[in-house]
């Protein structure tokens, strides 16, 4: 596992004598085009203009179809399997374009400099790469840590609230897994006073994931604790997809793992006895930061078939991560009457 | 590297005590359909009919189209990463099995069960996975070993001639890898002889490559000897399938690779001095098993650019590798001139 370093000239000249690369080229969040010529300047001094290239990030990035695309101008530009990919950008192109690196050529080392706070906490590390297939979330992927992590917090002064609070949704995922110390800390401090603390956070929240990868790189084992709030996430983000989206606007990975979390504590409340303190302490900070979601209970069912189709099941049983209280994180099986139990309840408290 | 073991209901046995898959699925080739039910007994006892998939082997099959509708199939079976794949088939459908087991669901567990000759000696082995993209082989992949190689030389009896001699080039390829002995033994065998003497050449074979596989598993150094006769096959292959194919038929693989052998040393022995009596024997035996390959002077610089994108050329050098003598492999750069020259070697002795 990587240590990230910082986004400076000095760690570019470094991972350039590290790998001295044949070749540089740059793929950036069209998105910070414009406004971030600043932050952008140490890429654009070892990457020549006509080896940068703007995609769009977002889960409509990670595409089979854009995977072709990119290929074949990685070729254009006569990428080698000695050449250095970067990419700047938030978590869903970097999962993509780690996995384009993963499999060009059979692999080109790539750096990553995350742009967004869920990237810095979460996407960047454990080197899960993934696109999408038609509506299913990481149908394909492999698993490959990037050469280098680049971490600049100012990046962050770039996101709009909402990308920020979907970042921070994370933040109190790594909080549940730890202890009440760091938990408290997430709960105190406001995720939307211009990045101030959260560099702290991050570092944490790091620290918090190595531990985790380290022990179980494959995810056949207590890594899969980190999926806390991500079954049910995973499977409302992907059903946020499918409606249509100016009267149901898809929902961002935070805000999904977000309600992820408060449906899957109840479970946990209700069969492994999760505080109800605790419980409430969560709830008021969803009402605080995230808008509601609105569904309906004859949409649980659809939204429960997506949730079998999750690489962490194995067989017909739908696996949560379940806490019996903070820090102490275990793998159980839900039924379809506990999840739809869990989705009223989330509905009754968000007013959803 | 696994060793490889026979294909019988006690190594399937063994190898289901061992990984313990929560489902089997087969993708078989569909040639082997009809006439060859009795050797896909064994696989039929262990994987029930509605998870059976049969397609087309070939460098067709290599496609980012067919990746993502094998992946939606191995979902609607419900594959998880605790499942097992059986592939049945070829050098391709191994590639692109082997790529499509690695990168769905960040990888499932596959064995694979080669039928012919060139996947016997060499597709199988070593862990290369790989799809093609427009025009470009082998541009997508990744490295990743099976679980489990199944050999049954039995497969042999279902091939063509063609097929046969195409898998023959490999093993030539490695016999001038190794020593004059080897050479000797596979210029005196008759590849068209009922299989008669191939399994003990199949396993010399694989045991050359195990070794170059083992001291250099990513292909960044002494592996690359294994690319004898490629960087020009490899190039001419791709050429071959861009020409309109009721004039100009497609090459398969090992006669692609064969006539990069006679160019590639050619060039061996301009440069290096590669002895012009192993020469001669080499024309005789492409003389007596393979048909002259026509090509024109004007489609030189076609052919010299598809190399120009081969994953082992840093840069923009043309690496090939070339013998000083039997079992005496180096890396050298070639020039468009010596290339050249080298095509007319094979158009004047070969009659192309």
């Amino acid at each position: 596992m990587l240590c990230h370093t910082d986004y400076s000239e000095e760690t570019l000249q470094a991972l350039h004598t590290r790998l001295n690369p044949d070749k540089t080229v740059a793929i950036i969040d069209s998105n910070l085009r414009d406004g971030q010529r600043a932050l952008l300047e140490p890429i654009f001094r070892v990457v020549p203009e006509n080896r940068r290239l703007y995609l769009t990030g977002g889960e409509e990035v990670k595409s089979l179809g854009l995977v072709k695309e990119i290929a074949l101008w990685l070729n254009r530009c006569r990428v080698t399997r000695h050449s250095l990919i970067y990419v700047v950008g938030g978590g869903s192109l970097l999962d993509f374009c780690g996995f384009v690196a993963a499999i060009y050529k059979r692999g080109v080392p790539i750096a990553y400099v995350p742009t967004t706070l869920m990237a810095m906490v979460d996407a960047a590390y454990g080197g899960k790469t993934a696109i999408n297939t038609d509506d299913i979330k990481n149908l394909l992927g492999v698993f490959q840590e990037p050469n280098a992590i680049l971490l600049d917090e100012r990046f962050l002064t770039t996101l709009s609230d909402r990308e920020i609070l979907s970042g921070y949704a994370e933040v109190l995922k790594y909080a549940l897994l730890e202890d009440d110390q760091f938990f408290a800390k997430v709960l105190t401090t406001d995720p939307l006073n211009n990045g101030m603390g959260l560099r702290e956070l991050i570092d944490q929240c790091v620290t918090i994931k190595k531990r985790f990868v380290e022990a179980d790189p494959y995810d056949l084992g207590i890594r899969q604790y980190l999926n806390l709030g991500h079954t049910v996430g995973h499977a409302l983000e992907g059903f946020s997809h499918t409606l249509e989206p100016l009267r149901h606007p898809a929902l961002r990975h935070g805000e999904a793992v977000m309600i992820g979390i408060i449906v899957e504590l109840y479970i946990s409340h209700k069969l492994l006895g999760f505080p109800l303190e605790r419980m409430h302490q969560i709830v008021d900070f969803a009402k605080e930061f995230f808008s509601p979601y609105f569904f309906e209970c004859k949409q649980y069912n659809d939204i429960i078939n997506l949730m079998l189709q999750d690489k962490k099941n194995s067989g017909d049983d739908i696996a949560i991560i379940a806490l019996r209280r903070i820090g102490e994180p275990m793998k159980i099986n839900a039924s379809r009457v506990q999840l739809r139990n869990a989705f009223d309840f989330y509905r009754e408290v968000i007013g959803g």
